[in-house]
């Protein structure tokens, strides 16, 4: 049994003193996920719940819409393989991610397939709307549950929170497996819930956008920065998107309106 | 001509005040890389330099090892799309990226081919010490070179430095492809230098690690976390891999010899 963190011997050097020390580092594993028999993908992540990673990433790519598509999901921990076999058992091309981001216009121009579709109901959503305060006290209670972070320093945090607080949390090196996973836990508990609040420590670029988009989350909170990518994703598709949410302080780059706060127009 | 960063109105939020400021973020673009016309990879990055990029990422997955072995380069900025030709124009399976990690007994165990080639020449490399006091000079010197960082918080820094300080840097907003970026740009400027220290604001996953093995780099520099497999292909191929590099203190977690410094064993 493998845990996520590793405690191993290093040399701790403070100004010119070396220190023979033991430290906790974390654990990366690599993990390869099969879709009906298809070496689709191979991710460097943190070994823990493989079948959320798998489940999460196939749903953020956009290759597996429901919990209902899912015919079974096999992890290999100690191996690193991840068998997931779908419903019908659809035909998947082995280069389906590579190309993904690309029109097939030889790369003229960012697109998002299903953008149409996701922006409808991000923007029919009018009932997620929270006070900024929310946002201090969600990003604090991420920071709480980060457990990893703390021991190690190594590892990006994801959650999605309902009025209540967080309700699905995940540790991960890979700042998109976090969010993955996370994703992947909502999908196979099947919580219908569409007012949730993603919750990042890591950057938001527009991959990560996306991932949230097709999870018909309204509002995104990053304690980092968004890219301009995203920024654009996010206007278009009617999500809130809020960066540097560090204590009371926060930027929020596209519609604000979720945001409740006493607005003040220079 | 697009900027590598970008100014757009957003909402500052202080406390329960609402503010509309013009705030700078970084630019992100989708790159497709195609190698002798196969469509390799797609990459979110930073849309700068993008031979660098396309010829580093070649050469930290191995599928280039010297700047002989390209006959052309073309990147299209507006397109996003960077072609490189090889010379003999060999031949590339479509999807040797996705299964790039993993040994072909189903993913039992890591397996970095190469690995004994480059484990030979970084022991050998004898002439590579520096003192703990440069460990903190280097990281000192990438953070000032860093203008994109300051003005967006969105990106990561990567360098590459001899024994009078940093000679190649990049920013971009993933932290492989700065890494990519520093080392295209050695390779196609043809620098010999087996002594080159890196420095980088990222983690140090085992895909960095491998990046630099291939690169003949000796020491890394990070100012952040490594993961355990980082660390023992560090330990494995004899690269000296100093991680939490901030002010005069730092961690060394292997071949600590190269990081000259007063020991003192507890």
């Amino acid at each position: 049994m493998r845990n996520e963190t590793h405690r191993l011997n290093i040399v701790r050097v403070s100004g010119t003193t070396a220190t023979r020390q033991s430290d906790v580092i974390v654990r990366e594993s690599p993990v390869t996920i099969f879709l009906n028999d298809v070496d689709l993908v191979s991710l460097l992540c943190s070994p823990k719940d493989l079948e959320y990673l798998a489940v999460g990433f196939l749903f953020g790519e956009g290759l597996i819409k429901s919990k209902k598509e899912i015919k079974s999901i096999f992890a290999d921990k100690k191996d690193g393989v991840v068998w997931v076999e779908t419903v019908g058992h659809k035909k998947i091309h082995e280069n389906i991610l590579a190309k993904r981001f690309i029109t097939t216009g030889c790369g003229r121009g960012f697109s998002f397939v299903d953008s149409a579709e996701y922006s409808k109901i991000l923007k029919a959503n009018r009932g997620s709307k929270i006070p900024a305060s929310s946002v201090a006290s969600l990003m604090k209670e991420l920071q709480g549950k980060s457990v990893i972070y703390r021991k190690t320093g190594g590892v990006h945090s994801a959650g999605l929170a309902n009025a209540g607080g967080i309700v699905i949390f995940n540790e991960d090196i890979g700042r998109h497996n976090a969010i993955d996973k996370v994703l992947g836990e909502r999908l196979l508990k099947g919580t219908k819930d569409d007012n949730l609040v993603m919750i990042t420590s890591g950057r938001v670029s527009s991959d990560i956008l996306i991932k949230a988009a097709r999870g018909r989350i309204p509002i995104i909170i990053s304690k980092s920065a968004p890219t301009d990518l995203a920024v654009s994703l996010a206007r278009e598709l009617g999500i809130t998107l809020v960066g540097f949410a560090r204590g009371s302080r926060m930027n929020v780059y596209s519609n604000e309106w979720r945001i409740a706060t006493k607005p003040r127009h220079k």
